[in-house]
């Protein structure tokens, strides 16, 4: 795995909190790092050991994080940049390859892997039955990087065009407002019946799962541990003694 | 894990290819089963052991085999269905509970899990760089299930909202002329210069990946183990001595 200089950097999903669901690769990767780095909660679930730096940061500093991880392999350390879920999926993969662009041209031959992991919405879904077996889309609700009209205009064109809906940070305190907009949005376009689920802190001790329908929904029932999922119109609930089941058919029609 | 017959079902992702990828949970489940089920060359991707009956099945029998798995766990055997990587993307999640809401009343009091995977699309994206890294959606272009205007139309408007998409089922050997067309209306609607990723059996010692653009894509670089994804307009490549990076970055604008 290792580049010219000995250096490495690997990009890796730590899955949605249990250690069940990290894959074997992701495992291998930090028994072997010297660096790893990331958000202060993720960097939190690796477990600390001799010849290992911890480097954790604060949220928000994404690209100064991926060019710190960037200036490490270029020295020849073995750094894992880490992330919750997938890190491809609204996670550090992309902040990496931003600042890889925008950087020293010697970083392009770094040895840079990304390793995939078990992303929110298909824990989610999978906890729930299976609400995304059909065509589906994935948006970010964060307007941090995002104009607010932009996100209104894919509810809408994903609403016409009939996906399943998956949603990261739907809702955090510095804009509440925002994903109570979405669910009104969301109800114009898809009616009060279409099933949404909120699914929290998903494999963790905190989990906890609703599923109702849009006329129901209110948007204190997510925060931002909260991944939501509204159905597409084929989507089904099975009711039955313990918790109901969410899925979507294979077939549209 | 046991319901009251002692059987369960749990509905379990094996990942692209590589045993690196599949989750621990996985790997619990299938050492505590007593039945495998599953497609064929899925099935053969569990050791054979002791007191391990393998079930595997063609290809097109999904209901029949689900109801197949229901009905052991019914009567009391610890069932695993295998599908590659999530099994609720495409996969035989929803064909379980769609035979579960046909089926028998008490079935319906199963103990039935899915155990989520690595799906194609994060192994395609991670091994690519980040192509999914902002709003993207997912569509099976298989037209065994769906319409093919339909198709048409979720291309279209995936198009207008400006996401990234994936494409599970490029093409096969039946339906050879179906992605020559969607690269005609991905053409139209997106421009020749966008980019797109061909990755193949990704993970695996077959693994082979292409990155192009519109323009240049044929419909000969995929088939039924191909994963497809389009980049959004934001999608940028950054070349380098081995192979170019393909990633979206996480601002919209």
């Amino acid at each position: 795995m290792s580049g010219p200089s000995g250096g490495w950097l690997a990009i890796a999903g730590l899955g949605p909190g249990d250690e069940a669901l990290i894959t074997p690769e992701v495992t291998a990767a930090l028994a072997q790092a010297s660096d790893v780095i990331g958000y202060i909660p993720y960097v939190a679930r690796v477990a600390p050991r001799e010849g290992l730096v911890l480097h954790p940061s604060d949220n928000r500093v994404e690209l100064n994080r991926a060019a710190h991880a960037l200036d490490l392999a270029a020295q020849g350390r073995r750094v894992v940049v880490v992330s919750s879920g997938d890190p491809g999926v609204f996670a550090m993969a992309s902040a990496v390859f931003e600042a890889l662009e925008a950087g020293a041209t010697a970083w392009r031959n770094l040895d840079i892997r990304v390793l995939p992991g078990i992303t929110a919405m298909l824990a989610a879904s999978a906890r729930a039955g299976a609400p995304l077996g059909h065509d589906f889309c994935a948006i970010n609700l964060s307007d941090n990087l995002k104009p607010w009209p932009l996100i209104e205009k894919r509810l809408r064109l994903a609403a016409e065009a009939d996906f399943a809906m998956a949603f990261y940070n739907p809702r955090s305190k510095a804009r509440p407002e925002g994903f109570a907009r979405v669910l009104e949005v969301l109800r114009d376009a898809c009616g009060e019946d279409r099933a949404i689920l909120f699914a929290r802190a998903v494999s963790t001790p905190e989990e906890d799962l609703r599923v109702t329908t849009l006329g129901k929904a209110q948007a204190e029932m997510a925060d931002m541990r909260t991944m939501v999922i509204v159905g597409s119109s084929r989507t089904r609930i099975i009711d039955r003694a313990t918790r109901p089941i969410l899925y979507t058919p294979r077939s549209a029609s």
